[in-house]
């Protein structure tokens, strides 16, 4: 065992992102099912005390998970390990960088711990945040978050906030997109307002005129976008990666199921071919049903996540 | 045995509150438990006969301990002894006074039983109140108060609530200081109105405008600022003091998680070195999970804080 201290990927290490593209990311509270997750072929592995449909049951605090716990999960896998931190919980944020996660989680599966979020240009472990609409994306990418993943709703089982977050999110790029091909089309004979347009946007998100540019002349995200939050089948997790996304994050959707291993299995192999359906249908096959979850229309207005 | 009657130490003493810089507190509801705290390194215990979260629990009127209570741990430790009384109820921090304590902590966590606060310059034992916002502190410091805290949410293991009040002390204070610095910069030349605006704040908060001024001059309250409500980890110890605290009280977040010695300890190490995120880590390392708690928006309305 060491100290489960281990150098982590730097911001600006892009291959270590590369290696993210069409992967699976797994919610995880011990050594053991971090070994399950890799073994199936998890590109990381999110350490927590409590899966999220155990969160949402409990209405107690959640807070990051203990040291030791991440601890554990460190020395027993190769992969990155995530970890998350209340948002805003600056001093949160530093325990986990000094454990020496490879990504720091700023999550609302936790109890919010400030209205204002981390300052993510004071740490050097990069950070995944949480996001709705395209606005909430680009104020966590202008706080320095290198990595983005649909909020949805955490612990339910239920894909449908998810879906609704990344369209919102394709939705807000697209237009960006036009604004800059307009204005790049007519160029010098200039369109009124056009400049202006970009400006609003700008003011609107609360972000930098640069970054919306960016956005235009990118047509993606210039972080990597995942999906979360409801993720529970094959399935769903195809749904996500057509709709868009870059990979999905599995919380409580494996190991609440009563086939952790195979499920593990068949999420992977069916995101990493996700254009392919007939790969999808197969890794379903030796499926139960998935975890019994709870319909997010279904829940009281206060029980839905926090930070909406 | 002695009677439980010490010297306490005078409103004037600033050495005394020297001390308490970047310290801890924590609730207490015995001699045993004052003992642990005193082991730990706290510089002061707030003698309780209830920690807030059974208090929060019950429902029931929460009124000052029982003297006995209060004199068996004034007779266990050497460190000073604090202790509630409710909020305007002068004859129960009478009481106090009389027994020897050496702080009064008139406290919304009690059962409020006055809408006016005790008129503090009436006793020589020094007090210390809670506050949401810098009005209320400035309002209690006129009224004596030599040390201030953020309610928070007591009892609950939430932080989130402290973390609001302090932002938004420190928030008011950014203001004065800029009224102030302004008054200054433009000095004999004039600038229309700015006296007024002092007089306007005076107004606002119900105080003196010299204690307005004072403010904005000495660019921090002229009493120790304490975070308090909701502590329950080092990791919310630390994001207080980074925020501003001049340190922490600890209720419930000791004496109602599985390790209080040790979390004692870990919390006293973490705020003295309160900048060294490696201190946090190996401190927070020993640590099970906090206590339980309940997330603040979790609560309805009636089951907050009064005198919110």
């Amino acid at each position: 065992m060491n100290s489960g201290k281990k150098s982590h990927p730097k911001k600006e290490n892009k291959k270590f992102l590369e290696g993210f593209l069409d992967g699976v990311i797994m919610d995880v509270t011990s050594g053991e099912q971090a070994k399950i997750a890799e073994d199936a072929g998890a590109v990381s592995v999110m350490a927590l005390y409590q899966v999220p449909a155990d969160i949402r049951k409990e209405k107690a605090v959640a807070r990051t998970a203990p040291v030791k716990k991440i601890e554990e999960i460190i020395n027993t896998v190769k992969i990155p390990v995530m970890a998350k931190a209340r948002i805003g919980h600056y001093a949160e944020a530093k325990i986990l960088e000094e454990i020496g996660v490879d990504f720091i989680d700023e999550s609302e599966v936790l109890t919010p711990a400030d209205s204002y979020h981390i300052d993510k240009t004071q740490f050097k472990t990069p950070f995944v945040c949480g996001a709705r609409n395209l606005g909430e994306a680009l104020r966590r990418i202008n706080e320095g978050a290198v990595m983005i993943r649909t909020k949805g709703e955490a612990g339910t089982g239920d894909v449908k906030e998810a879906v609704i977050h990344m369209r919102k999110i394709r939705q807000g790029i697209a237009e960006l997109v036009g604004l800059y091909e307009l204005g790049e089309f007519y160029g010098d004979q200039g369109v009124e307002n056009m400049g202006h347009k970009i400006l609003e946007k700008a003011k609107e998100y609360g972000v930098p005129e640069k970054l919306i540019q960016e956005i235009g002349k990118l047509k993606k995200l210039p972080v990597l976008n995942y999906a979360a939050g409801g993720i529970a089948t094959p399935a769903d997790a195809v749904y996500m990666m057509v709709l868009g996304s870059d990979g999905v994050f599995v919380g409580s959707g494996i190991f609440k199921s009563k086939d952790p291993e195979k499920r593990a299995k068949a999420i992977v192999d069916s995101v990493k071919n996700w254009k392919n359906s007939k790969v999808l249908m197969e890794a379903s096959k030796p499926l139960a049903a998935g975890m019994k979850g709870t319909a997010i229309d279904s829940l009281k207005e206060e029980d839905k996540t926090q930070y909406r």
